[in-house]
């Protein structure tokens, strides 16, 4: 066969599967999902849900550096379908079996381009028909769409096998296309390489402005990239109430994505963390994009009950898990955010690591880590049922560690000469406590990576099984940004060293979670969005955050808010502060429920628990594994309210929130075991209780219930209620 | 005091340090050494030997990013003498004693400028004696300068002492100026962010052409500066005699330094290596920068025997050094560059480490790190008193290594499935043999700090003391150069983790050193320039090289030259291969006299020892550590005859080596101790041999001789000679 035969045969072959598209059906048939390829060859999906569209044909391609770009001029040389319906048992979660069902479409793609020595696309498309090819070469490369339809979504990801034309490739961008078909409401915070900790605007997609300033209050470090760029996981809901959440799935190996938007069509464009070369990505084949997700239903429920971005992650490669424990922490924290003590030991600055001896530093009497107080927390922990007690600032090198782009910030190893290792570890041993331990990074991953085995064994040396690692601050290796490959690959790398030593870690700083948890289900929690610590020190986080976050951040996995704050006002410690948690107590205990996490902080100090010894009872119940999740109602902005299962337990824990507004809410208890009798215990808002004017009035009440009872709970402005459910005995 | 006054007095001060400069001489009187502040405060200094200018006018400043350089507007604040004459004894070394005797002279300098609110110089010097001052604020920041003055040369750094006004800064570069007073001979290399591994040019000053194509033939990796960009160790001569050479001592936590050369006025400034964010170096008071060093005299031996860039490192903070040993090593190694066998296992290409199975991969059948065939080189070593065996190619992962900027490219502890480690662990220790570790990055820096602590203890498991580190490659973090502060720090960072771990370390590609094997004493030698290898796939290396090294690399510590190739041409390997060594046999006898290094590969075939192994006696008897060292004749480029005493024996090695050109040299014995009769081995060409022409023509006589003898060692083109001399029995 001649080479210009060969090309007229591509392009008919091209043409036939341009106009013959393939569909797809989720299991329930709501989802119809299209491909193509357009004219030119560009690939193209279509989604639509109960036969509206969802999203409007959107291409899906890659740009390339030093190479051709994979956009279009493509072909479709091989389509495979297949079905899944399987179900499997996290480690631990939100249920005890989840289940997997989705159909599958698998596009095989081949492009044909002619380059010139530079790696250019010939300016002579006929080249290898004319006689002028001297420089030219053909480049042939395969990519693989797969698609994967669910009841509750589509995920789809690019894989790049291996090929002769394509083995070491640099990505400069993907530019993959989520057109929506309306001015949506929806629910975002600005797009930025470094930070994830903004409040959250609700907008129309056209009013999206990320240059808002106010939403970073108090950031410590970021980095914007354009006005029209968001972060996902990005909520939206249609004006005729349809709900659309967009995020990705199983982050590995490749830069994060964001959303950039254009605020006339409704159309959006993926853009990827940068490196410090300049471009995005260094890939190998086999390699393949994280899967993009688009969930969809027309209940709000739905979307907080959705399985899946778990679904899509990769099953763990752990094979003991029996180690990994979910739990309930203390910690010497909150005191430090209140500024009732200091992470550094010493007020000097300008300290360099290897050359201080900290044995002849001045103490500045505030240093929070400190053996003695290490031991009230310990105390505390082992009196309440509490299983760890972290500890910040017990490591030296706090007295400079933020702002400087510093490499050698913290060794890791190193105590406070106040701080007695061997000593707390003894006396936490002896009172059934877990210590749990303390790594900021400052950003500097170079550092961390270089100590982490040294890290780790001393961790294990001194009975500490948990981690809570921090990236604040500008990141080294200097260039790379939070959320750029490099950095996605160092979070991951600790987890599995992590796992390797058979610790738990709980980032705070990274990017947002994408459902790894499910591989790395060492990988407790994450931080990653606006925590309750922005209320001890600026504006806060308003009303309605904690019925946003579940919509958005959590949905790629668990997050370490950090609840439970029972002194609402900083006032309490320093009559200036106008600070305060933007909830009611009563709200803070809701959130136990609400706010999944496997590690869950009980955040204020032990004697503001002392004083509420009775309200603090729900923490000392509440579970942080479950069985059963039931998404009761929620509306993003407005209310959530969840009821879950303990696992392996009869027990069940009700959290219901509101934003800013009162609200009445009705619990059917109508997943309790029928013919069992239980008693309900409400932790709801006094009647005269509001957020900011009267927020720590609660009451208590017990009640006998069963099945067909139903909880009617009164929800304060800013309020909300937390009920444990337990056999009758 | 108001302010105008202050100002008023300051500039006074300068004034009257700028005409009254300070003068340092050498304790032997021969160096003359003067410093003062131009008209317009910047610190200059002149450098003279026996009356005659060496170094004009030249001045020593910074330009800093973000803040007003540090170049100039400066007064001398205080200025402090010392004077210092101790002797110590390195770990292993040329010498038993090495002697620091210098006259000191510190100079604190003042700056005070006005500076807006973007940190530029207020363009209103009077801004603080008028009202125009409420964007601008008084910058004062102090350096001091240290100058101290050797019988053979000079050494100066500069000092950044913690001050308010200069806490953490980042250099744009350094613009240090050797102000050079002719067009002097000079033997350089091209300046190179990324690799020393060039032949040497030997030009006048005005002729440095940094572009010239064939000094790089075959290096894997470069990354060119500039035209007028050199390498140090740079080495001139002047017209009448007189040896210059500049270079720096303890380079630690700040870039390599390059010497552009103004090729018109023969005045040469400092340039730095960059890195990835456009800048030199991050650094935090104190600090300091290397030392800038001036080795000066009229005789080329003395150069060869100054040990001012040892004296001007920090002495060694390992307690116990007992676990340090200068070794002999034999190797997996040539037999790999001469394509005998293969570092890789299989011939596939495209690898991802952490997916493959290495145990289905198919075998070449040319892997030379197989348990069989490193067994025969443990047998050789053990046969011929060779202490170590190293193995490269040992570890999975050589298929796909080079040239893709790629990040995980080994693991540093997988074997693959042809190498025994735990039988060669016992089969080493039943033969009282060591086997030698190979780490090779490919520049992936992050990737070999990840997995060091894994790597280090791997090796301890094993019976490993030694590693040979390589970085062929670009340098991950991307961005980065081989000669940038990231890895300065990276090199600095795994001497010092080997020495926590007594392990001794071989980096070849890394930047050149800086005499920092005092400091480290477990950093036994580098490579970091153009080694015997390049024989064996290049061009290679012109007669000449070995008698420029000494003068130029070699300044500034051991080099693994890995000299000991006895079959010369490698047509004996394959008739179509036209390279060869360029030198004799004999020649590469002496290397290992004239080469220093506590660590000397015997780098040829066992095969290829056990022919001729009259010859390879020499290589039995050398000693790698020695008492006493005279440098008996020298001229850069021409010639080197070094006579040294082994340690703790009363024996003598000479070694002496021509380059192209024939040569009949006289080593006078008078270094032997006087009534003691000796047998002299002498290893020589043969009245025939010459390098190109019949390069492995050797003769092997013995004589008696004491400390009144005088031998004649006749040198053929490209030759060498030498000699063991031994006490009669």
């Amino acid at each position: 066969m001649k080479l210009a035969h060969f090309i007229l045969l591509v392009l008919i072959f091209a043409f036939s599967h341009a106009i013959s598209g393939q569909n797809l059906r989720s299991p329930d048939g709501n989802l119809s999902f299209d491909f193509s390829l357009s004219g030119t060859g560009e690939p193209t999906y279509k989604l639509s849900y109960k036969g509206k569209p969802v999203l409007a044909a959107s291409r899906i391609g890659f740009e390339l550096k030093g190479q051709p770009a994979l956009l279009g001029g493509f072909t479709a040389v091989d389509t495979k379908r297949a079905e899944k319906d399987e179900a499997w048992n996290p480690v631990w979660g939100e249920v005890k079996t989840i289940r997997n069902h989705y159909r599958e479409l698998a596009v095989t793609l081949q492009q044909t381009v002619a380059v010139d020595e530079k790696g250019n696309v010939h300016p002579n498309a006929d080249v290898f028909s004319s006689a002028a090819n001297s420089n030219a070469k053909r480049l042939t490369r395969q990519i693989v769409l797969r698609f994967r339809l669910f009841d509750d979504g589509l995920g789809f990801r690019c894989e790049f096998p291996v090929q002769n034309d394509l083995k070491y490739f640099t990505l400069a961008d993907e530019k993959t296309e989520f057109n929506l078909t309306g001015d949506h409401k929806t629910f975002w915070i600005p797009g930025d390489y470094d930070s994830n900790e903004f409040v959250y605007t609700t907008s129309k997609l056209s009013e999206i402005d990320a240059t808002i300033g106010k939403a970073a209050d108090e950031i410590a470090f970021r980095t914007p990239i354009a006005a029209n760029a968001v972060q996902t996981p990005l909520m939206m809901k249609t004006a005729d109430g349809r709900y659309i959440n967009i995020h990705e799935a199983a982050l590995v190996n490749y830069p994060a994505m964001y959303m950039m938007v254009d605020r006339k069509t409704f159309g959006m464009t993926s853009h990827l963390a940068p490196n410090a070369v300049g471009s995005a990505a260094f890939l190998q084949t086999p390699a393949r994009t994280p899967w993009r997700t688009v969930i969809v239903s027309d209940k709000a429920t739905d979307i907080l009950a959705s399985k899946l971005i778990l679904n899509l992650n990769e099953p763990t490669k752990i094979e003991d898990t029996s180690w990994i424990k979910p739990q309930k922490m203390i910690g010497v924290w909150w005191e430090l955010h209140v500024n009732r003590s200091s992470w550094n030991y010493s007020d000097v600055n300008n300290i360099i690591l290897a050359d201080t001896d900290w044995s002849k530093m001045k103490p500045n009497g505030r240093h929070g880590a400190n053996t003695a107080n290490v031991k009230r927390y310990i105390d505390f922990a082992a009196k309440n049922g509490i299983d760890g007690v972290l500890v910040e600032g017990w490591n030296v090198g706090w007295e400079d560690w933020f702002g400087n782009w510093k490499e050698d910030v913290f060794d890791f190893v190193t105590p406070y000469p106040d701080f007695d290792v061997k000593e707390l570890q003894r006396y936490a041993v002896s009172k059934e406590v877990k210590l749990i331990m303390h790594h900021e990074t400052s950003g500097s991953a170079t550092n961390y990576e270089r100590r982490l085995d040294e890290a780790f064994r001393f961790m294990k040396a001194n009975s500490y099984d948990a981690v809570k690692t921090g990236y604040v601050g500008k990141i080294v290796p200097r260039g790379e940004f939070h959320d750029g490959q490099w950095m996605i690959n160092h979070y991951n790398h600790v987890a599995a060293k992590a796992a390797a030593y058979k610790i738990m870690i709980d980032p705070h700083e990274p990017v947002r979670p994408t459902g790894l948890s499910r591989t790395f289900p060492n990988w407790l929690a994450s931080e990653a969005a606006r925590g309750n610590e922005f209320n001890a020190w600026s504006s806060g986080n308003p009303p309605e955050h904690e019925t946003i976050l579940p919509f958005t951040r959590l949905m790629g996995g668990p997050m370490d808010y950090t609840p439970g704050i029972f002194e609402i006002k900083m006032s309490h410690y320093d009559p200036k502060k106008k600070e305060q948690v933007h909830t009611t107590l009563a709200k803070q205990l809701a959130l136990y429920v609400t706010m999944f996490s496997p590690l869950q902080m009980a955040a204020d100090l032990p004697e503001n628990y002392e004083k509420r010894i009775d309200a603090f009872q729900f923490i000392r119940d509440v579970a942080v594994d479950w069985d059963d999740t039931r998404i009761v109602e929620a509306e993003p902005g407005d209310f959530v309210t969840i009821a879950r299962k303990a696992k392996g337990r009869d027990e069940w824990y009700v959290g219901a929130i509101t934003d800013e507004n009162a609200r009445t809410t009705t619990v059917p208890l109508d997943f309790l075991t029928p013919g069992r009798e239980y008693v309900a215990t409400v932790y709801t808002d006094a009647a005269d209780a509001h957020w900011e004017k009267n927020p720590m009035a609660y009451k208590i009440m017990s009640q006998n219930v069963n099945g067909r009872a139903v909880l009617k709970l009164s929800l304060a402005p800013g309020g909300g209620a937390a009920v444990s459910i337990k056999l009758r005995r």
